[in-house]
């Protein structure tokens, strides 16, 4: 991959695998400052913390915000294997992360470019830059290997 | 407060007020299981974690997750004191919450009646039924005083 922050897409993907070894489904995601430093890295946990809201987003920014120690990501940016669902993408506003690079978008679970189209609407108070369809072909076989193997 | 769920309106409110005490936005939720008895009570901790993410409702549902061991919900009523935002709205549909009371509607944040209407979409899996307006009066006067002592 060759693009401005492809390190910390793949370490997302690093994530993403981490999390499907775990049993959870694998997405991963990263928070990086502007000097591309990474504040906050997860992959999905719901299953492990019995918390429907342990998407890789909101644990990377509760790992970013704890080191920031403010609840607003300034001038940091997001990166996540996949379309954000409208849970992480209003996250992601809240956050105030200034861009979002995606990789495989999610026309069934999406919030962001699909379904409520979270920025979309005018009550929106942030909008982070949004950038998909990074590293797409790799998050998409990483997703349809470990749901072949379950179903 | 004469309706079904009418005390644990009242502990949503009750966590409301203490966290309009910490100098949090004074927003309370409970989640009860089906025989009413309380898995899970909280108010917006955002500034004090450092956490976008700590709304009342997100709070109150890891909560009740941990309780009962499990990312679902089953049968189980989410009580808040404001129309949830998009993120928590999403949040209550993941958690498979059966029903939704909220007090006051907020046209400005809210996710649910207003704004990107999370359930009102084909790609949601779970619509928990929507009951709102309930002590509405009351979650209004709490916010409005909150906002005046501080503009």
């Amino acid at each position: 991959m060759a693009f401005p922050g492809s390190n910390a897409m793949a370490v997302a993907f690093d994530e993403a695998r981490a999390a499907g070894a775990r049993g959870e489904v694998p997405i991963g995601a990263v928070i990086v400052d502007a000097a591309g430093s990474i504040l906050g890295r997860a992959g999905n946990r719901t299953r492990e913390r019995n918390d429907p809201t342990a998407h890789a987003e909101v644990l990377a920014i509760r790992a970013a915000g704890a080191v920031l120690g403010s609840e607003r990501l300034i001038d940091c940016d997001l990166y996540v294997t996949l379309e954000p669902c409208p849970m992480c993408a209003a996250a992601i506003g809240f956050a105030r992360v200034r861009r979002l690079y995606y990789a495989a978008p999610d026309p069934k679970g999406g919030g962001v470019d699909h379904g409520p189209r979270i920025y979309a609407h005018p009550t929106c108070h942030h909008r982070p830059e949004v950038y998909g369809g990074i590293g797409e072909a790799e998050a998409a076989t990483l997703l349809r290997d470990f749901f072949r193997e379950r179903r």
